[in-house]
């Protein structure tokens, strides 16, 4: 931490702040300029440097950060690549992952239906939602428990592991009995008491950036989960809220290669969210991966028109194909491969 | 609604638009322009009119929506002003409510001189969190059920009722015990589950904006808690994000005349967080009562420097006194007044 | 200036960094913790220090800015306000202007009746565009000179000084003859060549903030105006751009009061485009005064529902007379009063 | 346009609507809902349709746009994509341009040196800049028409065509003797007057946009070049500005697709600024090509530690010609080519 001392900042008032810093445990480096005093802070103490705290002390202009508050998720001292297995399938080694399904689970035909045809267009995971965090109170909620069975029907006929969202610490006991990822959606993205519940979880999580969360933010969240022993977080760009109103949120696809350079954890992009609107979703998810994700997730629905949400944002099956073939293309420009599904599981004896 | 057609969209694509409209059981009216064919639909149905849908049609080039998804929040169907009744104190009528204290309880006799403090220095109701969502998993989390002993006993003492936040629904059987208001942090204005969970409590809520939240999104969010049958919803304004640094968050002033027109809920100006420095929060408190709002909910601390949290949004006790003094003068020149706190109460027979 | 050096930068880059920066004239003080080195950097030199360059350097971490860019416009240096005389109404004292007036000029007997209506109200300047900038080319352009010949006459039968928009440096030469005070838009705010050619004149001008500036950025615009000579301007927040569409604007009123820490000249607020909803502007007004500014530039129009640019945002004058009234009661309520205009200038002797 | 009238819009308040409608020259359809009055209108007329004073009109709820108010840069009109000839090399059809160079142009070594550089690297066009905005009036400002005529130069002796900014009208008569294509940068992408400008010069337009400008106003910046009959511009993305601090601006490549959607005219994405960190530029340019641009933009600096502006986000030579190499790969997969610079022009006898 970096003490800079106000222009005119007394001698005293930097005496105090070398003080405070030395009964907090750490050593105080000043140099002294014309213009400034600034106050080098560095050691290792067990009291916290509050950067508030000193910032509020008379005669201080400013407080930098130095180090980064995330450990477990920082690159620099994890540096190999995180590789999380989801039901037999590997995010975050070379080979890129996509998976597909629709947003909401709305019935049990739709959704084994769609299962199948994810895995025919090259999906290798199917995600779905049983609970679904909605504006409005008036919408869809989400079929609950009978969502999660259809689910994992969809997941004995296909193979396909499944991804589907919690929305509260409350719904763990149940989900985990299904899911095979848990989603932590934007909107809970700082929902700390779900952060540390999906930590105490054996679960690899899916942590979605909130749509105003910076880059450094989503590492803390995924620190949260980290920090209660799950290490296995993949980090989700879904879009950022901005100003532009054409597209339904920002992809920040910057954000791609900034995490690869931060964190070992996987990256995925999600162009579905990220855009908003189907016909940008292929432009984008092959973007993401010319940026270095590692995996992609689409929304897919067998008939977008009668879609219970997010229809606009949705692909038909024939269209998702499409755009694994060109993602195909894209990954082998990049030096990387595209997973393909298992066969499906054969029923025993 | 309106559905937009196409420029170039074909008689046929118009024509299932329509069927569409009638078959979800409302009527379709037909303006044909020379450069585009617009659709107005009207009347009732149960069922929903999903815009999305619409959108995913062929042919369709936009789809407006026209009324409002809120109702109960809505001001046109329920034009008087909603008055909330905390411990005894009145929020959303002519006189103005200034809540103060602490981020975070920090210990038992932190919180009660405080709460003498902020009663000394004219405000009427005490603000202090038990459970506090932190950006680090490494900072200090909040003293759970003995921070909401502490406030409990800061009340008894005082007699001002009590601010305090749910971070989530698990934590309601016992924060319910203590409380007089939860509030429902800026992070948590779309958790859903938090939402319904704390309108389905008989308690007055304090509904911060999340720092990316619309204007439209927040009345959705309190409309999740009205439709539980909780009536009794303040919305606090509290700063958004945007790409100035300079400032903790952007006051969005404009927010509080667009909610007073828009809801009859009473709107609460949170200028701590709206700036994130103490030297500006007097300032923007006086902006806020100038444009409307009905209520303050102002950072105190004893000792900013040592704060557990928000140290550099924290006023002293004397510079609060001073805040509620030039509030009176704004109150006034706005034909407001200013509540005062009630006497202490006599423990006596 | 900071240098922070990587985790891992070997001791050649720390002498590298350091050997850089005493060829550019300066010292380096180092601060070696555990985890990071820290390099400040101070003295003085004719050679610019280029944050970027040492950005650049390999092992750098990151570089971080002490002393502001801005020297003419830093309170720091200057601690007195600056007092701008336009035509006889001073602006930066104690006493509150209120400047008001169409968006454009459309016609000599509007402008001159506006002005009449304005000065009744109890405006001490009149505002009103001869050349416009509009996001469309086939929107209407304004009547150029011709405009700039109305706004004299009004000028002179109401004595009221004059605020107009200088899109381009070349329209100088004609604006100058007839304006009291250069309004550089906010489109131009970082148009460098406009900002020089105003700061080579002798007029006051009326800076307003860039859509998506930072206040530093503004205060850097105000700087290359200064830079020039000219030590009249006035700064003007007038709303940013941001995710909210609920108004046309977010007004950042906590840019008031930064702005009145970090410089000594006059904030002025302009809470016409900062709302862009006429329904909105007076309780913005208020909240600018209330924050601190020292002047408000208002839209009024006769009949907002023919104005040729920005009706919706615009007061009717009997809208801008009860603003006017409700703003002295505010200015009152922080110890300032409001500029009342002077008295028609009598023709003759 | 439609308008939709207040809930309880009185039928009186609905005729003035609509007699303002056809006495603007419009028809006017009604449709007539329990909640809310909707009125189309249709038609054409010489008086322009102007939403604002719609929207100011007693009763009238709001006012929806359907037609863009670009025509020339419109894709529905013009279907056909533009191809732009720049010295020899064609930017909008199948093969990929990617142009290279320094911020600014520093001295006659340099820039003839980097051209040379860029060229051995696959770049067909060179970039500097002899006119520089710069955020402080303190920083280097260019070498002006020195910097100009060394561009010549290094064009002559490599063949590559010049991209170079224009900052103002003023400056035209000289540096249309010079460059090939005129830069006219995101701070001045609302200067309407260097906007017509550039449109009345025969030289093809770079329009880079604005850091907060939405899609739809670069759009219209566009038309107001267009609409002064040059017909070559392109569209320059360059990062928007968001609450991300991390890197410098925020890529939007969503607007990649979008404009290749909405208009004819050639998309160029600009990874340098967009990222503003020299580490990310190569993702984002592989990025930008998967998702359709047509050309690239690249800052590329001898030797960046000693770059007088933008140093951070330079390549070097040696990484800019790895970024060539990977482009072309992706260029392959979307199945695109890749130009390669023209052999150098030999000086004849």
């Amino acid at each position: 931490m970096i003490v800079v001392m106000k222009h005119d900042a007394a001698d005293q008032t930097i005496r105090d702040v070398v003080s405070r810093i030395e009964s907090d445990g750490y050593q105080a480096h000043l140099s002294q300029g014309a213009a400034y005093t600034i106050i080098g802070v560095v050691g290792e103490s067990p009291t916290p440097l509050r950067q508030e705290n000193y910032s509020s002390m008379e005669g201080v202009e400013k407080v930098v950060r130095i180090s980064e508050s995330y450990k477990l998720a920082n690159r620099t001292f994890h540096p190999a690549d995180t590789k999380i297995n989801i039901g037999g399938v590997i995010i975050g080694d070379n080979p890129i992952a996509i998976i597909g399904g629709p947003c909401s689970v709305e019935s049990r035909e739709q959704i084994i239906e769609t299962a199948w045809a994810v895995k025919e267009a090259g999906g290798v995971a199917l995600r779905g939602g049983a609970y679904k965090p909605r504006t409005s109170p008036y919408s869809f909620q989400g079929h609950a428990e009978n969502g999660l069975k259809w689910l994992a029907e969809a997941r004995e006929q296909t193979g396909l592991p499944i991804v589907t969202e919690v929305m509260d610490a409350a719904q763990l006991p149940i989900i985990t009995q299904y899911a095979d990822v848990l989603q932590v959606g934007a909107r809970n993205m700082q929902n700390f008491t779900l952060l540390s519940a999906v930590g105490q979880t054996e679960l690899p999580v899916l942590l979605k950036r909130g749509m105003s969360a910076t880059i450094k933010e989503m590492l803390m969240s995924a620190e949260y989960i980290l920090a209660q022993g799950n290490r296995n977080v993949m980090m989700c760009e879904r879009g950022i809220r901005t100003f532009e109103t054409e597209t339904r949120n920002t992809s920040d696809i910057n954000a791609i290669p900034v995490l690869k350079e931060k964190t070992h954890l996987p990256v995925v992009f999600d162009p579905s969210h990220a855009t908003g609107k189907w016909e940008y979703v292929e432009a984008l998810a092959l973007a993401g991966i010319a940026a270095g994700a590692d995996a992609l997730i689409i929304e897919v629905h067998l008939n977008p028109e009668q879609a219970m949400s997010d229809g606009r944002q949705s692909l038909t099956p024939k269209k998702f194909q499409q755009l694994v073939e060109r993602v195909q293309r894209i990954a082998e420009a990049v030096n990387r491969t595209v997973l393909t599904p298992a066969p499906v599981p054969t029923s025993g004896d």
